[in-house]
């Protein structure tokens, strides 16, 4: 069997580890020839390939990025037509291609969803740092944002506490805030900001005065989507968008000087940026990311297509892409009101 | 209702996160008094108490070892006998208590269980390292603890490829293997010996002479509880028990010598110790310290007793002692075949 | 003797160490009473105090911050008049303070200088995270910088790789570009752009593109004092000071855009802000931090004052204020050079 | 010209980043060709080499261990006799070398003396994780030492205070006890053992006492060559050399029962090993590294043979090799003195 390998979308680390694992497995131990796309679909169209075996994945498992690179070249050239099906699939069989391991998060996988209903026979690898994938407990790449974002707090709130400041972090998150509400609860945060849950610039003032009043410094995480409730242009001084959504400049930025204003508490502003999505991966993630490609290795085996590893547990399971790619997992309100009951 | 909590047995990161969580949710929400006991059952016979309230847990989510101390003395003199828990209920009540919180691994959850059955109102939060509780997905404190042999495994590589050696790696583990599981895949080792699965030396030295026919220095990691298959008195120098189980300064400083032999290849041992054990948890695992003990908070509120808070999946799920304690969580076949397949 | 003790100006790791090894130093072993004031001079001007002692200092070296807090509170009203001298030399004799110990940087020290000077016995502990301060090796707090800069870029390092992209990476350093310097050379960053050497737009991009002609991504480090040489109106398409300053949302986001467009490359920037300042100092900076404060306390001892505590190679030396704050320590040219020789 | 490369002894973090400073500075600025012998002298008998350019040297600056390789085998038969010098500076022609650039300690250091003064031009370029090489204030692979030894005493004091016990660590340095020194100092620890200043075990256990009836658990650091003062054999029950010197398992695990049974408290030993000597290195040390590579470079464009790159101060100074192995550098009655006056 032939299988072509292929990232696509925002890197995510544990993508070699994943890579390794499949290649291990899938090379070494099921006898499959395994070929990688070299920066996503672009290999694909322009026919950039690597050969995946174990001297090209050797002592990937704890590098960051993916070695074969990804990109968010699209697989077709308008939508999905009955054309671009056609032509898809030939271009599939000219690499002598049995089936397709696609890794990637809830855009790529929608992909996987449309090339298996087509007939091709493509197995999922789910990838985000943002964990808004559903079907899976979480995905690789998260545990690492995770902990970057921790480590952030925890030294910015000893530069707050120094300076008696309110800090304010902004992590990646723009529809879903599952690295805003994990790091903020493992950093102690006394006020996690999320795309879900809109909150008014009052109660947020409200958190960061009772924590002054208590003799401390406030650490304010908030997600990269996260928009204030009721009417924004109240609140912000310029960059608004009329809805209540902040702009300028992103909403760390927009909202530590509106904080400062009203609360008098000097404020600042910290955006993390691409930081929290490179390097090395952590444990957790090296070993997520190994298991869902072995278990995408065995799924081609046993030609289980059209499934998505996903993590149930402790155990990776093979799911149906219907249920990875229905809805964004978003964070459910109890465990919202598990860390708001706490704030301030 | 006013809630006694005590630690017993080894430490592990995370614990002050749940000290914290509960403490949090358990008087600032549900209007709990909260008493810790110094030093587990010592502080309990000794009267040496500790108030928990937000001052007491400020700033402690990232914190290492616990606060309150730890320790291995027992709750009974002797076994549990009736006078014993006459003796312990009238202490009990003594202090106030409406109920007790114990945090612990396979030994307190038994005492746990024990207390609950002759009366006593008790809520469990599991912590070990060695991630051997049944029931539950993961315990705190074994994220950081594969963290930190990871880390290990990484710096040890180099030097072992530097000189073409072969490095012998020894974590915790006396009788379930995932710490060596986790972080010999994490960091892509060469062979993982656990005590779950003997296997012969010539079988490791098999394994360290493939590597190095291809050009790598190979990476082992061992459990402390790993012993050789067969007769491990002709395998071992000195130290040996006549059981094949390696005894002289560990399992790792017995086997690197005989790999040296055998293969021709230098070898050295390295024992982490007591470092894989301490220090600021991982975002992980003060995550999942801080839910379970909001999760215990919660079971006291709704007087549901004789439970443990166990991870399932991405929930927090309450569930019976005896779905904890009847058998120690050990790794299975398919996890271990999962890595085996690709040693050497 | 009493000596009052006081931090100003921006925090750096290392404070609480000097602070801690001062206090171990001059209480324990020279018999000392000491004294810190709460937030700088606030606390001077205020009243608030805490008393330092073994217990008050216990655990700090490894502590990120300054427990007595900072600030950038003035220690007199308008300058530093005769009258302003007068009331400053009576505060002091009401808090019955035999001598100074101030823990700061350029600033600080020639207030130091100056109260030297009108007859106030001080002695100096010089703190930058940016290594501008003149007459010694490093001041602490600048290796935990470099530190988390250097970590920035082998994280945005395997992003830019994955996805063939320029990575802008600003970092702190608004006269001198020690930060960039360092974490630049430790990185291995194709350019390193610094205050004290302006290079055109052209060069910058040259850089870039020779970068991916090699078939590599770059990775350009900026201090946010950079500016671009010749007209920088020409290059910046708003926010341009008239001067070739770049000014909107910082010098990253002003030179990205400007990469991107005139390389074609995708370019993404990073501020790593207030991070850099906060947290665990590194080993180095805890030994130079806590070897700082031993030398103070025994200056004061000498009563050697009118000095600072300076880094000079392997020893420790005290030095007259005016070889410290004569003037900035820049980056030489044969460092510079050193860099750029290889840039591209 | 064309120049030899050559590691010998144990590898030091910062290794590669050496190898590749003097690369791209002696390769692209400089016009030289440089060769890599495989495994330090090893190679150069085998004739395996590798060639040095900007490819091979790409990403190098954070790699731990060194690509080329290390061993410990001598450049000569037995000692340097004329017939072997004769036979060296043949084969030395055959590579059509033109001189050596050798990265090494002490032993790399003389012999590098040995080959310059029977006229083969060399540069030398220190290495030792020991620091203990005179003339230049740090060797690379140091500072990541003690940050390795720092963050292991981070961990082992909250599991020591957790359970009040006595933690004692054994760090690297046979001869000198810079590595116990700084990262004790880093670290708080409450006693510092190294091989300059022998104790007596009344000392040690006074201090271990004195922490206690402070409330604290303490922390002991041990260089692997300390010796307890006194005779010896009084206090170790076995494993003693009869002259004081510990030797059964290590010093750590001879003290550490030693400890425990004259003060009662619950003592654990942990040698922290070869971890202390792997994986990336600190920035401090890359930069170090990097510097002294370049420094390297331009001493043989400057046929400045003879010398070897010191860190003075912060600057990179070529100095004769006979300033740097004529005597080891041991830590000074200064700076123990520094550390033991607060023991306890």
């Amino acid at each position: 069997m032939r299988i072509g390998v292929l990232c696509s979308g925002g890197d995510s680390p544990g993508m070699n580890a994943a890579i390794r694992g499949a290649t291990l497995r899938g090379v070494d131990v099921h006898g499959f020839e395994m070929v990688g796309f070299v920066d996503g679909w672009r290999g694909f169209h322009e026919g950039e390939t690597v050969e995946l075996d174990r001297p090209a994945v050797r002592g990937l498992s704890g590098q960051g990025g993916v070695f074969i690179g990804t990109s968010r070249v699209p697989p077709f050239d308008g939508g999905p037509g009955e054309a671009d099906l056609t032509d898809f699939r030939a271009r599939f069989a000219d690499y002598g291609l049995d089936a397709f391991m696609l890794i990637g998060g809830n855009g790529t996988q929608r992909v996987s969803s449309i090339l298996h209903d087509s007939g091709i026979p493509v197995v999922g690898l789910p990838k985000t740092i943002d964990n808004d994938l559903d079907g899976t407990d979480y995905t690789f790449g998260f545990d690492t944002a995770v902990s970057i974002a921790t480590e952030a707090i925890d030294r910015l709130r000893t530069t707050g506490d120094s300076h008696r400041r309110c800090m304010v972090l902004e992590v990646m998150g723009r529809d879903a805030g599952w690295i805003a509400l994990h790091a903020g609860m493992a950093g102690g945060a006394q006020a996690i900001l999320v795309p879900e849950f809109p909150e008014s610039i009052d109660q947020v003032c409200d958190w960061v005065t009772s924590v002054r009043d208590r003799g401390r410094s406030s650490l304010v995480v908030v997600a990269e989507g996260f928009a204030l409730a009721g009417n924004g242009s109240q609140v912000t001084r310029d960059g608004r968008d009329g809805f209540g959504r902040l702009r300028l400049g992103g909403v760390a930025e927009s909202l530590a000087p509106v904080i400062e204003e009203r609360t008098g508490i000097e404020t600042r502003a910290t955006v993390l940026g691409h930081v929290q999505r490179g390097g090395a991966p952590t444990a957790f993630d090296r070993v997520l990311a190994t298991r869902t490609g072995i278990a995408g290795a065995d799924a081609a085996l046993h030609e289980d297509w059209g499934t998505m590893a996903a993590l149930r547990g402790d155990r990776i399971e093979m799911i149906p892409f219907a249920d990875a790619v229905g809805r964004l997992k978003t964070v459910p309100d109890d465990r919202y009101a598990e860390v708001r009951l706490n704030f301030g």
